[in-house]
């Protein structure tokens, strides 16, 4: 009978000890977790404290009481693992109700998760200084938020955000400060402006760029003070500012930690050390495109390598294969979501790749209710797939997870277009958005259409040989234009080449990039140098935007 | 310059027709249709009868003024191909305007769809037998739609369903008739039921299993018998039997038809004649799961060929890699998504195979609204994927679309367990039901469960070495049970083995099959014959669903 005990109870350290129990009767399983609760729905927290999930007890997805009923787990909650011993192969434990105690294992399971980082700012320990890990931390916040007016929220990833959309929701008055230009780093700087503007379309007020360097509390309140000098009040303050695997514990223990504190493992997910496994948050994972080390601290990837984990204890070798970081979350009425690299991962370790962006729309334009998605393609040369992001309302993750899903089996941007997807009006439509943008690429691969970034835009200004060639029509034109463009309807494009030069290169964008690719190959084919603005004009519209901060 | 004869303005002629012009301006290209419109909105034209789609302009997606303008195209609509000539390579056409004239090509590209089965039936040719395959015969329902009381829709294909929706929604008393047991083919008896009921909670009456063996016309309506002696009277009906491909026209050509008069042609949709390519609903294709030859009339293939179609004769070798048919078609409030081949297509070839069916919420439990998604998965012993379907309301088709590239990238069901798919609790869970639907695989393939379709459950009457056991709760069991079950709550399963007869096989259930496979692992570890019942009490309700058919 071999005895396994379990660090932590949420995604990894639950789902590892549930398989292990199906695939095996006899194991004697115990969990130990530091907090009161296991099991809960981490990526509920926020939606709980706005009220959106209303029942707290939603919350609590297993009970100590059924993984003993169903599982026959031994659930030691309020049970911190304070040292580990491999050689002996025991671990002691500082228990709430117990004090101090031993318990050796035959396997051991680290699932100890990350905790919110608190760098060393000035008044960061204040008691209106919020973070949010866990159910406790949720409790704290949900005592206090029907009270509170105004809220400051400190970074701007998925907890960040969520957070800000929860509190707005509720009426709240809401900054959220970011050092970083842009909030949620997945996403490049091409799309997420976009959701930074509907952000604030919703009254959260964004300080983008700007870092805090430190909190004063007043009897008022909480006043937080931002490198350009500003000072932001509040009533509380969110610190979500990132996590660092919660690891200490782990140090000099003899099992090996990454620089930033990360647990190392093989693609068995076992340490250093025989028979110690490691998943979830806390662990260093590869990255499933660049190959590279890495630390993404998501849902999914903790539960699978749960999994794996169980399987490996009992006998079946069982890898897992590298994160990719797919990745989905709303933005009030928006939806986001992304796979793979994007562009600054990209461009940090020198990968080349090329960029396509498009607007589809999410289904047939004649069924009603069709709004667009902005599907941003990234790929190499030899048609791999890096990345790909979206942004929009309805079927922005599906496009997502089938493009996630080609990556994984490692598909090109010629199998998009030959994916066979579900189509109907209020679905999809006959070329899917998934299908559309492996077309583009596959025309940029075979040297039909050279796409250029409306980032490009700004490095032409002055540049005399290139020219902006608006194809759109009269009335598009008439609601705005790029500075210096010329316009003929790309309708008329055959009939006026002969007011065009060949000795100029001409940069062509439509609304969303259609017309433009059919003037480019007529161009083209008559002999011109030209390029097709990737994303058109609504590309270029959505990185022009910049959120008015303080302003107001 | 070369000279593109294109038969058929819709989805794969204008596809076709389009890439063409983008590949090479200098082609001279004309565009024959038959009748008055190209490139309309096929898949619309329900919804435009019932008022979902309103204006009648939306349907129509490019004119022969755009094709002109912006593609150089030469389009002839009222102009039917009435023979052809490949020896002399030139076709005939009989145009409204124009007469009977000829006209040669280099290239000729063939699209003519399929038109409405109109089989044998006495008084089928009445006016008030309507069939939907265009936009006259949309204009020409639509013209008395609105005075109709009483409609009988035969068939139940996609578009016999999506006319009964639509004309219901419209307040019409609809009855649909369908020969075959049971609704939209691609769905096997183990999920349709749901969408049987579906419509009838809608107040549609299907009659199921029965054929039509005359249509009468009155002076107040038109009456249909039925094989079974009854008979529907009402104002309309609309015959949806089914399609046949439109090649008439061809035959005799000396271009091979094969015995259903679908068109041959090889991977790179090229007839057995050089230079003379066909695509769309009027040909044959290759099955992308079983290799046998068939006929999938959907837009999505349509569209993929006409474009390979382009390439080709731009000189790029382009083949299409065979049709797995993946669909969706919305019923009411519910979707139906599907992808590879189902039981009865695998069946009729004797290809072996198991069926996995799960329940899964579309996102997060504890996020609001979430509702259950029915995901089956048909899967070899070497997990080959075979075909999936599913039913559901929100996050259907995301998954059969997942699964369609997985399948057509030739993933298996342990790629599905290690699918990265994006996860937040608007969206999805952890866990995705992908991801579990390839768990439960797994388990099967690696022998940790034995999962039994729930439809073998009435071929175990009487046997009392097969004992079924309900491992709910008590108060799941107090709404229904199967007859002769017993009841263990599985949470007590531990303790109650000694209530167990080690000679007897237990075929176990829960309410999706969850808390079967903790029970299946623990009887099965504990020495005892056990299967878990796919699916679970939600599936066993779903089989024994019949519709009321004309009663009431």
């Amino acid at each position: 009978m071999k005895k396994v005990l379990i660090v932590g109870g949420v995604a990894a350290g639950a789902s590892a000890a549930a398989r292990l129990r199906r695939l095996d009767e006899s194991a004697e399983i115990i969990m130990f977790e530091k907090g009161e609760y296991i099991s809960f729905a981490n990526c509920g927290l926020p939606y709980y404290i706005g009220g959106v999930i209303e029942d707290r007890e939603d919350l609590l997805v297993a009970t100590p009481e059924l993984m003993k009923d169903r599982f026959n787990i031994d659930v030691r909650t309020n049970s911190e693992v304070i040292s580990i011993n491999y050689k002996d192969k025991k671990i002691s434990i500082a228990s709430k109700d117990k004090g101090i105690y031993e318990e050796c294992f035959d396997y051991l399971v680290l699932a100890p998760g990350a905790k919110p980082l608190k760098p060393n700012i000035p008044g960061i320990e204040s008691k209106k200084v919020y973070t949010l890990r866990n159910v406790e931390d949720t409790d704290k916040i949900k005592s206090v938020v029907d009270e509170v007016k105004k809220a400051i929220v400190i970074g701007g990833g998925y907890i960040g955000v969520e957070m800000a959309e929860n509190l707005r929701e509720k009426g709240i008055n809401v900054t959220l400060v970011e050092a970083a230009p842009h909030i949620l780093a997945p996403f490049d700087d091409d799309l997420i402006p976009v959701a930074e503007k509907q952000m604030e379309d919703k009254g959260v007020k964004l300080v983008l760029g700007n870092g805090v360097t430190a909190f004063k509390e007043a009897s008022d309140g909480i006043e937080v003070e931002l490198r350009s000098g500003d000072k932001v009040k509040g009533d509380i303050v969110i610190a979500a500012i990132g996590v660092t695997p919660d690891t200490e514990f782990i140090r000099n223990s003899g099992i090996e930690l990454g620089p930033r504190g990360h647990i190392l493992v093989n693609e068995n997910m076992e340490t250093n050390i025989k028979d110690i496994y490691a998943g979830g948050d806390a662990v260093e994972v590869v990255d499933f495109v660049n190959n590279t080390k890495t630390a993404i601290p998501l849902a999914s990837p903790a539960n699978k390598q749960g999994r794996i984990i169980a399987d490996n204890i009992s006998g079946t070798n069982k890898a897992y294969k590298k994160t990719q970081g797919t990745t989905v979350i709303k933005v009030f009425d928006l939806c986001l979501a992304a796979t793979g690299n994007n562009e600054r991962i990209l461009n940090r370790l020198n990968i080349p790749y090329k960029v396509a962006i498009i607007h589809p729309n999410n289904h047939a334009g004649y069924y009603p209710g069709a709004v667009q998605i902005t599907l941003k393609l990234i790929f190499n040369d030899e048609g791999k797939i890096l990345g790909a992001q979206a942004l929009g309302y309805e079927g922005v993750e599906k496009r997502i997870d089938v493009i996630a899903a080609v990556i994984r089996l490692k598909g090109t941007i010629y199998d998009l277009t030959e994916m066979e997807l579900s189509y109907a009006p209020p679905f999809g439509s006959a070329k899917d958005p998934v299908n559309f943008v492996g077309y583009v690429a596959e025309n940029v691969l075979t040297e039909k259409s050279e796409l250029v970034h409306p980032r490009e835009l700004k490095n032409i200004k002055g540049n005399e040989n290139i020219v902006v060639l608006d194809v759109r029509t009269n009335s598009e034109r008439e609601r705005g234009a790029v500075d210096g463009s010329i316009h003929i309807n790309v309708n008329e494009l055959r009939e006026k080449l002969n007011t065009l030069d060949k000795n100029k290169e001409y940069w062509i964008h439509c609304a969303v990039g259609i017309r433009a690719y059919v003037a480019e190959r007529i161009l083209k084919q008559n002999g011109f140098k030209c390029k097709n603005i990737t994303g058109g004009f609504k590309s270029i519209l959505a990185m022009n935007y910049t959120p008015k901060g303080l302003k107001e």
